[in-house]
């Protein structure tokens, strides 16, 4: 297991929520962690439409692992998201998330979200180290 | 019931998710809506702190109550929230949504969130109209 | 004159860069700021609409002597702005500015901005107190 | 002249604005562009730090020459801006704009600010095709 890998676990050890959402890591890679759910009927308005709050709960989350991965546990302080399609119950959404800044206590991090491959929602946030 | 909790209660009744996390309809006035959840251990981290996905989740569907609530049904399209303190298991957080501009089809719709009376995240969200 | 427009006119001092722009300070009221500019053709493009630029400058420029009349004399770490509509050269803009939230460092403040009366944006900002 | 230098030649000539700040086009790329200014004194607070509205405004003008080099002429709906550094007068400041999304009408731009090669802003905008 790569060293980025190993502070991923780390913080999955005391991260029990994501087990509870059905979240897996998909990757540590060098420059971006992926994660993904799929979405449960429980996820979705009256239309069987994901509900933005779990979009933006994968994408936080896949920001707080990416910052783990640096050895930078952190919190997110501010962020920012713009939903441009819908994911439909039953589908797979993934988040990948990379660093776009570096400064200080701060990481901006970029999170792309797709389901079943189409863009749905991008993300941006600001962690802070703790 | 008013117009706007009529307007309100028609949402509640095609959106079952809400029920499944909790969250309750506290107050529909002249110019806000609240809604309220208690923190469950499922919605923590490890560290026993609400994870910031489902304080988002919250401001998000008050502020989908809100335009509810004028006749203006909107998916949110844009929103940003700002994380000012953390919320421990077993809080009751409430999220008091309120339209600050509309524009055509925009509502723009700023929520305050509160734990046991503490601001914990401020949040600012773009409704369209569906 | 009040304390805070005593508080605003000490920073007004250090901050020419508002004359060659035009910026006036038109009301310092209890709970918020009114700076007001005129649109110039340099501050068009050539189809005679504001630059946002020039909207974000002078909404960011209402946070900074809004902070400063709560003796909270701030520096803007982030913030947002949605354009809503255009303004014309010749317009006149004002920007209203008012605090959100106070917690530690940070002031959240929001600002609207009007031509001629028009709602043509709203800006949300974080300032940290310097 | 490429097409994309091309289409940012068409933009220029009916935007008269940047020349009167002294932005300069220093490149278009096959996924970016990059603009330049230098810091006045007429930019800058008392302290002789850059306003961060002038900041926000070359951010703005590369997300417009961004998206124009696309032949998706584009109005700035919502932006994002992180301010992490000062830049102080005389700096050459540099804004590089790059696509991070494309969907129906709107484009997502992210654009990296940097003073004499230090980074100091990270904005995020939603440029609307025109």
């Amino acid at each position: 297991m790569s060293d980025r890998a190993s502070l991923v676990a780390d913080l999955r050890r005391v991260d029990p929520a994501i087990d509870h959402l059905g979240i897996k890591i998909v990757a540590v890679d060098q420059d971006s962690v992926e994660l993904a759910l799929t979405v449960e009927p429980d996820m979705a308005n009256g239309h069987g439409i994901l509900h933005g709050g779990y979009a933006f709960l994968l994408a936080d989350t896949a920001l707080a692992y990416c910052c783990a991965s640096l050895a930078r546990m952190s919190m997110t302080r501010q962020a920012e998201i713009a939903f441009l399609a819908p994911a439909r119950v039953g589908a797979r959404v993934t988040a990948v998330a990379s660093v776009r800044a570096v400064q200080g206590r701060t990481t901006i991090c970029d999170v792309r979200l797709e389901a079943d491959g189409v863009l749905i929602a991008e993300f941006r946030g600001h962690g802070s180290v703790v």
